[in-house]
This record gives C-alpha cells, structure tokens and sequence, in this order.
C-alpha cells in the first residue's frame, strides 16, 4: 500500500472530481478541486489484475477512503476499461479529439463511474496498434490543446504519439523497456552485467543505434563481444543495453516522425523521471530537441476530458 | 546421455582421427577413418559446463569409450578452447583460411588433444564480433575450398559468415534464437501463444520484417495487437515472432552481403534441420536464394584442418 497525501492548499474548494488512474498493478485516485488541482491522492495495489473476483466496488470505496457514494463524480482511466476491467470501453480510433474521448466513456451505473476508452490506430502497412490509459496521460501533458506536437511515454511498452489541435492522429508502441528486462534478467547478456551506472556505457550504446545500418539483433550481441575483449566494463554491460534499446527506439521512431510531420517542436516526455531523464539524453544524441512534461498527466487528462463529456465544469 | 553407433562400412579401416565437437552442454566425438568418413560417433552431456572440477581427462575418458591414450590423434572445436574450457585457444583474426587455424591449435599435452582456435572480427565502426566452434561448421560446410559464398549457421546466436577462398573473411552474429526463446518464455506475448505450427503466421511475422522502414522492437508489439484485434489466433502468435525475428535477421543480414559482395550464389545453411527450412523460407521471401548444407559439418571442418596441420594424411 503505497497513500500520498497533499495539504489542501489554504481556500482550496471541495472535491469537484474524483479521477482514478486504474492500471493492471495499481491504482492512483486523486482528488481535484473546482480549478482542476489536486486536493489529495491514494495509490494502492488495487490494479485490475490485483482485484479478486472481480471486486471493483470494494476496491473502489478503499480508494474513496470508504466514502460511497462519492461526494463528486468520478472518472477513470487505464486496464479498468478493458476486457479483463470493470466494464469494457471500446477502442476509439485515431484521429481522436477530447470531444471523442467524452462522447466514448463507458458508465458503470453501480457506482457512477464513467471510463476512458483506449485508443486505436493502423499504420501504413494496416498493422494495428493500441494504447489504453496512455492517451488520457498525453492529452493531460499537452501545454496547450492547439499545433502539432509529439508527446512520448517512455516505459515497458513505449508510445511515441502524435497530436494535432488537441487530437491524437497517430501513434507507435515499442517494446523497449520489456526487452530490456528480459535481456538483463533472463539472456547471456544479463549474466555478463555487474551492478553499475554508467553514463558513458549508455551513451556508447544509443550512438552505435544511431549510426547508418546497424541491427539491434546484431548489436545486442555486441555487449557479449566487448565484455569478452575487455572493452567494456561488466558494470557497463546493463548501461550499454539500455543505450542499445532507447537509441534504437529513437532512431525508428524518429524516421516514423519524420514521415509524418516536419518536427519544429521539442518532444514532450512524460512519465518516471529517471527514465525521462534518459530519453532526453538518448534524443539529445540524436539531435532531437526535448522537455519533460508535467507531472500527474492523467490526472491532468481526466480532468480535461471530464470537462469536454460535462461531468465538472 | 545420448550415444548413436554407426555401423562401419565394409571395408572401412582403423580410426585415423577422433574429431569432438566440444560445446558448452554437450559433446560429440566422431571417430573418421583415412578418407575422413565418419565411422562412429557418441554424444554426452560433458559440455564445458557440466564438467565438474574441470576434470576434462575424466570427460574424455568417456567421450574415447574409456579407450586412454587413443589409438588416433585427437582435435577439437568448440567452448573447450573457451577461457573456461581445458586450455584457452585464443582468437584469430579475420580473415582467416584453415592453415591459419591449423597454425593456431592450442595442446594439452596430457591428452595429445589439438584445440582449434576461435574467430575474431571487427566491423566498420570497430565492434567486435566472435564466434568459437562455428569456425569449424563453416569449413566444414563448404563444397570446395575455392570462390566466394555465405555460409548461415541459424541458432541462439546465429552466426552470418563470408568465405573466399576457404577463409573466413568476415561474420556477424545476430541474437535471433535467444530473443526468440526470452519473448517465448518471459514476455507478455508469450502468455499470448498457444500451442500451434502456423506457416501463415510464419511468413506474415517475415513479409512485415522485410518492408520498408520498419522496426523490430515496434513490430514485436503488434503480435499483441493482432491477437487483441482477432487478427491473428493465439495457435499464430508464436510463429509470427518467429517470422519477425527471423525476417529481421534476413533484412539486417542482406544489407550486410550486399555491403560485402555480389551475391552469385546460394548461401549455404548449416545446422537443425527444422530450423534451416524455416531460414530457407524467409530467405526465400526476401528473394535469396538458399541450400541446405551438409551434414555433420563440424566433423568435416576438423577433419580438413587436421590435414592442413598434418594431424592426419
């Protein structure tokens, strides 16, 4: 059990919205005032695969801190919605403004809770792709809901997206941060590394991605090789990996970005801060402008889009 | 423990050679007559790390049929010439023909055993690469020892390997088989795979590899997507990775010959028969054209460098 509470700020108003942040481990709710700041939050391991036999009520009055009824209308985002959650919250397809969002939640009548659909998109090929809970965290990390720009969610499953005028017209998953931990925790590789942080290690790694034709299937091997010649250290070997994988994202999702939009914005990065911190690092190589985006972006989005639908005003 | 008699031929003489193919968890010996025909073998689980307290001596006691000292000289390839092996082979440098590995067996006296040395390689940007018995499997796959070709060993780490001349002039490794076993075992698309032998699934995880700007680690992600859509069984998942993977390599893999030469000939595949027929697809699919490689390669190969190190006549 994880709770974080906040001091209510002094002439802070009463709860206008309750918003819950409802991932596959855990769930974070948080309560927002009439100008859409945050009065206080609970996280707990109440994620939807953590919930058993499907007991979504108790699990949310534990998040409500007991109180049921809500003393204000409440809104969720993430696995809740999907087929495994509490009501499922169909696909909505890219493009998709704030307003489709709000058209699309899902109600679960029980307990007054409305859901965000997830988000669905086809590539060039007609290879489809998905993002749930994701798309509220970039539409509440957009600056302003006006121009293009491109929002990234660095993770175990990376989004890069694209947003136009407050719509998400396309985007792309990479499965960077689950090969990374299965590279460190289960390949030849992972035997090889020794506990260590080492910023040129990484660097090394997103600058061999960078370079014209390499194969990540290729250079991954190459943290064995440089281990075994002595040219790197055993406690640059997780570094380097990483380096590897983030730079390989960013070479393909650069290319992807460049198809789609000339890039006069700097990206938005959203999420972990230490990892944000290694995109930008990683990007900066690459020559791609970034920032870091605000903190609690679901948060941030869910009030949005709470907004748009009529739930707060 | 795994032993396979053969019956000698009639006629056949007395062992001129013992050739083991002494890898990490197992170990092959081949006893070849005067014309390197191979006219017995047996197979243990006596691999470098199953060897305990390194008592080599004892291993090949068993490997020889308790037969101390052999009736015939005695070479090996493979991870016993490893640091962790009985004696250390040291690399050699690319390129390198078999006099140059027959220069640089490695003894240990005890045994009267010649150890054939691994290969080291550097590419364009200074990388190194490295392999230690499949030196051996491709000289011993080739028809003739004269002209250039590409000689594929499919595996964990499979190993792309150029030949003129009967010298190793260059190779590169590609993590394939490993990532494909790690996202099997430990990775969300696994929890998705039934059980299933789709050759549809297959060639659709090739055909997207091979386009245009695509990115493995983004592709990866849509096995999950098209089993969420319904676009792909759960009976397709696995083999779609495979196709992934291994049109990836393919790509990566054509890039890098075309880099280093025409390619006139067939490339030469050499290991488990599934496996090179699956290779054989995708190369096929991507247009290049392959054979199937002999048998028992690593067999040949000791048995030519034997030759050339005037081990045998």
């Amino acid at each position: 059990v994880v709770a974080r509470g906040r001091d209510a700020a002094p002439g802070a108003g009463a709860t206008a919205l309750i918003a819950i942040d409802w991932g596959t481990t855990a769930a974070r709710a948080y309560r927002l005032d009439a100008q859409g700041a945050i009065i206080a939050e609970r996280s707990e391991l109440l994620g939807v695969q953590k919930v058993e036999a499907r007991r979504f009520p108790a699990a949310l009055s534990v998040l409500l801190d007991g109180a049921m009824p809500a003393e204000a209308p409440i809104i969720a985002c993430g696995m809740i919605g999907s087929r495994q959650g509490w009501v499922e919250a169909p696909y909505v397809e890219c493009p998709a403004r704030f307003d489709v969002f709000a058209g699309a939640l899902a109600r679960v009548p029980e307990a007054a809770l409305a859901i965000v659909p997830g988000l669905i998109c086809r590539d060039a090929d007609g290879v489809p792709d998905v993002m749930r809970g994701e798309e509220t965290q970039i539409l509440g990390a957009l600056e302003e809901e006006a121009g293009r720009q491109c929002v990234v969610l660095p993770g175990t499953h990376s989004k890069w997206a694209l947003v136009d005028d407050a719509a998400v017209s396309d985007f792309a998953s990479f499965m960077t941060g689950e090969l990374y931990a299965m590279l460190r925790e289960h390949s030849i590789l992972g035997r090889l590394a020794g506990a260590g942080d080492e910023a040129v290690a990484f660097e090394r790694g997103v600058r061999l991605s960078l370079r014209a034709g390499r194969a990540l299937t290729h250079d991954l091997f190459s943290a064995r090789t440089l281990a075994l010649t002595g040219e790197l250290a055993p406690t640059g070997v997780a570094d380097y990996l990483s380096g590897l994988l983030i730079g390989a994202e960013a070479v393909a999702a650069r290319d992807w970005i460049e198809r789609h939009a000339s890039r006069d914005r700097a990206i938005t990065l959203v999420g972990e801060a230490m990892l944000c911190q290694r995109y930008r690092r990683a990007l900066a190589i690459a020559g791609v402008p970034s920032r870091i985006g605000p903190p609690d972006s679901a948060a941030r989005g869910m009030w949005r889009i709470a907004r748009h639908a009529g739930l707060v005003k």
